[in-house]
């Protein structure tokens, strides 16, 4: 699969100031034209920009609203216990029924306990599941809607659930046995896997890598309930300090006094391609009036499938990119998106839409295929390549982020970079796909150049020969008979 | 499964009149207190009439509006052209590349023509099946959401699809050739079977009746468009009476001065526990203030699967049950419901209640499993039988209509009729199921009294009995070696 796309903007590209006081603010800006609304959102040309604060047209020393976007719900969720608190609340937890969670609960209750699933407050007990599995949605108090396209459950087995009896709030404890969060109020209902992975992914086939790590593995029965988390989930693998919560987001974009925040979701090593897309983005943006658009460079770090680049390899890697000066560090952040990775296509990439809202995000950068895989046993992507952006932007609840579709970008065989496909000289371009550049990586063979800057190219290959030294260490030293 | 349950009103059953106009206008009626407004609609107590316009407190000749809930889309839509038109565009038609139809695709071209799909206008083009496959709703161009949740589509193979070539229009013609409908500004687009049957059923387990009756054999494209149907769609099996468009019955609720409709679907023979919950909901209607309720006895005429009652068998029931008086003919009206039937329970049961929105019932009764079955390869429900009502009160584009749940009831053998079951004395109770119901049926034997009324359990016995006979007359007659 090659990453790299086109974003499509047209002569309607214009800005909407569809504020929520728009009929009764006057705005100390141009006003432009709104953009045609096609209803229809498939079209490559649709490019609206939605609900959003007008760029400053004065000078910067101009105050810049503190949120480019309301997180969903309009309060941004956070759920970590003071620590004033903790040590009474610590020793409550641990009087409690226990569930013990897995690596992958821990990152599910890192990003409930942050917010990035605002509004929800913890694991989701059946009407939220039930909203989640059949609408990706679920309805407000007030009766607005907010996107929640995948389940967030925690889920126990049998004797688990028979260990917690009539008690209304269970502590969470980690893999090692640390208590870690406490849920209160609890419900627990069934856990009907099927419907679950059918409903979810669009098929149950055998293969899937989330379901086969997590559901298939887990208990018949669902948990949900309020999370108190006891303190901050660190992960000490040296990357902690690229983990900003949506809160510390916020309050960066804010000091760079960004007027518009673009996010880029990945769980790939960025090439050129990808460079190429985020650089034209960002200069679209400045033409439309924005002054300080800032770039969300937004890898994926929770539960990634064995192949995919590891999240510490791609971290160097990235830094690479920045050093290289492909992108531009004063106009960039890193950060890390602790959710795991479901590769449920059109269904998650409205999840990793949703997250990047609550972390203050107002612009999302969405491709081919995005959170696709290929069938796990048929030979074929398992998602539509175009159904993602398409869903993505009839997805109910997102009405208020601005999607960027793009398209496909590849090598440039004249131009030697990479640059965006052009299907009238289809024959000059190469399509590098992760296999491909795996092979590269792992035979000591350069990709063509200007695929990738040199530095990010180097942490691969030292990556893939590692691998390659580990696959051999492990090679049975006699051949069985 | 038995089939008799009981309403839940309690002590905050008020109405709400919340009409599009209720700021602006002043009813002439008593003013009640607004209901507790249970987000949560899975508690078996909440029950809020809605968006309703209020029951007429005066004398008899007031004037009642004559919808008593709006089509949605705010138009109800009908695609029968009129005869002034139909020779024209019958030649037309016969000029076009052709779509053969079969049985079923005709049954929904009945459907959407006459609005039951409304705002559909024709078979789903490629923008419509994804959000109806998705999220169970169409967004209108005002913003607002209609529920949607079963895709409605047309799938033709790979010759047809050539046949069409660069044709904008195609005709569609019926099982025996004949000319039936245009559909216009097609778009034709892939029919992934497994990603559609996954998440509209949750379970892709072989034996569902509707894939192998109709997804399965059917090609792998999907056309849309715009319908225009040449004649009305007739069955001429001595029941087109029965099958009252819902322009027509909705004239015929507002010729009956109906102030509410409650319809009730059902594809099953009408016990006495079915009357039971009918009879209450109507007496509660009328302690709630409403004068003139009506009830919408309305069985599905589309395709059901092979061990159900078929529909000629089950319309005569059904007019002994009013014969004998079970059911009050002044107050109820019989129609056919023509969708064919797809047994996806609580996503089907969305469409069950959104089509009869269109029909004019603002009150929707609904109970135990709705449209379920038994796992077609596990022992055990297809659905959670409590999730068709929990989703039903979930839906996005439902809030208008008022969800009547209800709970299970069974013959009581002390008092000898059917009543609504008391767990406190489970062991007066016998449930009878549609198996069980079969068996006394086919042995002669006869229900407990009170069960049904004797004229309709006579239809049941002669169509057992015929059954029976046709079987024996299917036996080999040398049996194997």
């Amino acid at each position: 699969m090659s990453l790299t796309l086109k974003v499509h903007f047209t002569s309607t590209t214009y800005l909407n100031f569809r504020s929520k006081h728009s009929a009764l603010t006057s705005y100390n800006t141009q006003i432009r034209p709104k953009p045609i609304c096609h209803f229809n959102p498939l079209t490559s040309t649709s490019f609206k920009p939605k609900k959003m604060h007008a760029p400053v047209q004065s000078s910067s020393t101009s105050v810049i609203k503190s949120s480019l976007i309301e997180p969903d719900g309009g309060v941004l969720v956070h759920l970590v216990l003071p620590e004033s608190e903790r040590g009474v609340k610590t020793v409550e937890a641990e009087s409690m029924p226990k569930v013990r969670l897995t690596k992958i609960d821990v990152e599910w209750v890192h990003v409930i306990s942050e917010g990035w699933a605002s509004p929800l407050k913890g694991f989701m007990r059946e009407d939220e599941y039930l909203q989640s599995l059949h609408f990706k949605t679920l309805r407000m108090k007030d009766g607005s809607t907010v996107n929640m396209p995948l389940p967030i459950v925690l889920a126990i087995d049998d004797e688990t659930k028979e260990g917690i009896g009539s008690s209304s709030d269970v502590g969470l404890v980690g893999p090692d046995g640390d208590s870690i969060a406490i849920l209160r109020s609890i419900q627990i209902y069934k856990h009907n896997k099927e419907e679950r992975i059918a409903r979810t992914w669009g098929t149950t086939a055998p293969g899937l890598p989330y379901v086969e790590e997590v559901i298939t593995p887990a208990g018949n029965w669902l948990i949900g309930g309020d999370l108190e988390v006891l303190k901050p989930i660190k992960y000490n693998d040296g990357l902690d300090h690229y983990r900003l919560s949506p809160k510390q987001l916020r309050k960066e974009f804010d000091r760079r006094k960004a007027d518009a925040v673009f996010a880029f979701q990945l769980r790939n090593p960025v090439h050129n391609g990808h460079a190429l897309l985020m650089n034209d983005t960002r200069r679209r943006l400045l033409e439309m009036g924005f002054k300080n658009p800032i770039l969300l460079l937004h890898p994926l770090g929770g539960f990634t499938k064995a192949d995919d680049v590891p999240l510490d390899v791609r971290m160097e890697q990235h830094s690479k990119v920045l050093e290289d000066g492909v992108l531009d560090p004063d106009t960039t952040i890193v950060a890390i998106f602790p959710s795991p990775m479901h590769y449920a296509g059109p269904t998650e990439v409205q999840w990793h839409a949703k997250a990047r809202i609550n972390a203050g995000a107002n612009f999302y950068i969405v491709g081919r295929d995005p959170a696709g895989m290929g069938h796990p046993t048929e030979k074929r992507d398992l998602y539509d390549p175009e159904h993602g952006k398409k869903v993505l932007s009839m997805a109910p609840g997102l009405e208020k982020l601005n999607i960027l579709p793009f398209r496909v970008a590849a090598y440039d065989t004249v131009a030697k970079k990479m640059a965006f496909f052009d299907p009238s000289r289809a024959k000059d371009f190469l399509f590098i796909s992760g296999t491909k550049m795996r092979t590269y990586a792992r035979t000591g063979e350069n990709p063509p150049d200007g695929f990738m800057c040199p530095g990010g190219w180097e942490v691969l290959v030292k990556y893939y020969k590692s691998l390659q030294a580990e696959e051999a260490t492990q090679q049975p030293a006699v051949l069985p008979s």
